[in-house]
């Protein structure tokens, strides 16, 4: 059948959906047996609607030439409201605007429009999610509808996934992660006897830093991650304020080498575990010896450790993509949206 | 609901799964919603039925200290057969038994027969899959039950899980694993300057070995998973003939010791691709430097590369637990129940 999608943002991972889409939409309703139709997609010049299904190619083109996919100038589109759901005729929101850890708006919004109209939600933004979770999830409760948000921690590695899927009837006993990529690589360049600024550069370059890089060297990001990936863990209900946090700014270089003098190396990490029936997590600046599974990480690499009972210690790492790093994030927002697919048994209806 | 689960096979495996549901069927039941019973469990001697829920202690009792589940002498106890699934009034059969790569009974008749009551399947043993993979495939198809075997490959590695799950929407383009431990465990020792026989202790000492290491060693465990990971990642339907081997009984010891010197380890690798739109599984002695996934591995952990498209490369490494692998692979085998039971809906209905 066909399944409808609304879509806010239209940066890497949005632009990333609408290509997969493109590209792909054949072979995925060979494969999964639903046809993914981008119903709506708003920017933050407007939006654009068409219930019998956008074409891709075009938004990209618009978004390109007059900067919006609405091809309007600012203010022209129609705004991303409970009428662009409505009229998008839209199963699933998408939300994949730039994350806004202030008030997550206006994402926060249309999530809970979105979700009193009974659409289900898939996340690749962190916002409404560290600041809202509990208000968030008894929402999606009350209203029989679901939450995904496996492109929120480092995608395109599947944390979440891993911990909500395979080590299901496993106990997690607590996680280390480098999630957040920017930080890893100024480290490694610093431990490579690299300047602070220096290496903002060159994460810049890779394609990974924003051109304001403090969500990510002040430690937001990561602690984002780290309340995200404990509460899948710990079925707590943690937000980013929760999270105890500190960032690389302040790390002396004479730290940094001698931990490389003894054959270490300094990773900003995302932890939680559980310290006497309480979820605790932190971000801190740690020293990991090269034997360690995330000592061993290069700079771009991203992976998490869990310890789980009676599993052992699962280990997951992921190459960082650089610039081409919003199509798999654009990857891991369709892939809950296939997973999504199938629960809900879209796949075998035959209405379309 | 109640689920009811018959069980062949009675060694670490079935062990494992008896003491899970011992001390944890209250914790299933709240997360998941199913109260787990096993109903029905045969060994080699001979099979107990009880439609109500076997007592498990019982079962491992019986086991140690009269040699059978059964708690009878040879030939006493009633065999494993359509009346045994009957009368256990079961809904999964679990295959946890020892691979025979032969002729995979008395397991494959047992499936078979699973499969025509619509019974679902759950393998822990690898004979059926590989000897019989597209009979098995149709038939469960033909009766609408699925067959899931996470445990059959480096369980406790969730590889399948990965490929079938949280992979869903990439296409994956090639993998390589680590996934016969004894192998590398005594390829690490002969690294290390131990002789061919010293390695094959050691791993027995560990409990990672059994008595008789030619499946291990003559390359035949890991191309069974070899196999078994390039259906689930291509579509293909290999069965462990279609997959060209090696062993590590014949690698010169002088070959292990030039590696070495070269900072490289030699691994017993199983791996899969497509060329030209062909599925070749194959496993081989390589050469892997230490900066390599896999040749970063320690003796006794493995791990799995998956070359995905647009993921990139994406590695899954996991300590070998030893003695306490069963435990960890009877994890994996109910994790399979549960999340069959969260897919058919068990969890939410009322019925008892």
């Amino acid at each position: 059948m066909d399944v409808r999608l609304a879509m806010t943002g239209f940066g890497n991972v949005g632009r990333g959906v609408a290509e997969l889409l493109a590209n792909h939409r054949e072979e995925y309703q060979a494969r999964y047996g639903v046809r993914l139709l981008l119903t709506g997609v708003a920017d933050r010049r407007g939006a654009v609607v068409d219930a019998g299904g956008l074409n891709e190619v075009e938004l990209i083109r618009n978004k390109q030439e007059l900067g919006s996919v609405s091809g309007q100038t600012a203010g022209a589109g129609r705004p991303a409201d409970e009428a662009f759901l409505i009229d998008s005729r839209a199963d699933v929101l998408i939300e994949a605007a730039s994350t806004n850890f202030e008030d997550a708006e206006p994402g926060w919004s249309l999530i809970k429009s979105a979700l009193n109209l009974e659409l289900d939600v898939v996340l690749a933004s962190k916002g409404a999610l560290v600041l809202y979770y509990s208000q968030l999830m008894t929402l999606a409760a009350t209203r029989g509808k679901t939450v995904s948000h496996s492109a929120t921690v480092g995608a395109p590695l599947p944390v979440l996934d891993v911990i909500n899927r395979t080590l299901v009837g496993t106990r997690i006993l607590g996680f280390e992660g480098v999630l957040n990529s920017t930080s890893n690589v100024i480290l490694q360049a610093m431990t490579d006897g690299k300047s602070y600024d220096e290496g903002v550069r060159l994460a810049q370059e890779m394609g990974i830093a924003e051109t304001d890089p403090t969500l990510d060297v002040d430690g937001w990001d990561a602690a984002a991650k780290a309340a995200i990936v404990a509460n899948a863990a710990f079925g707590s209900s943690l937000g980013i304020a929760d999270v105890s946090r500190e960032g690389i700014r302040t790390v002396p270089a004479a730290e940094i080498e001698a931990a490389a003098r003894q054959g270490e190396a300094l990773k900003l990490v995302s932890m939680g575990s559980l310290r006497e029936g309480e979820v605790v997590a932190e971000v801190r600046v740690v020293r990991r010896s090269r034997s360690h599974p995330l000592g061993r990480l290069r700079g771009s690499e991203m992976g998490v450790l869990i310890h789980a009972d009676p599993l052992g210690d699962f280990t997951a790492t992921v190459e960082n993509l650089g610039a081409s790093g919003g199509i798999a994030t654009a990857s891991t927002v369709l892939r809950d949206v296939l997973n999504l697919a199938s629960r809900r048994g879209w796949n075998s209806d035959r209405r379309s």
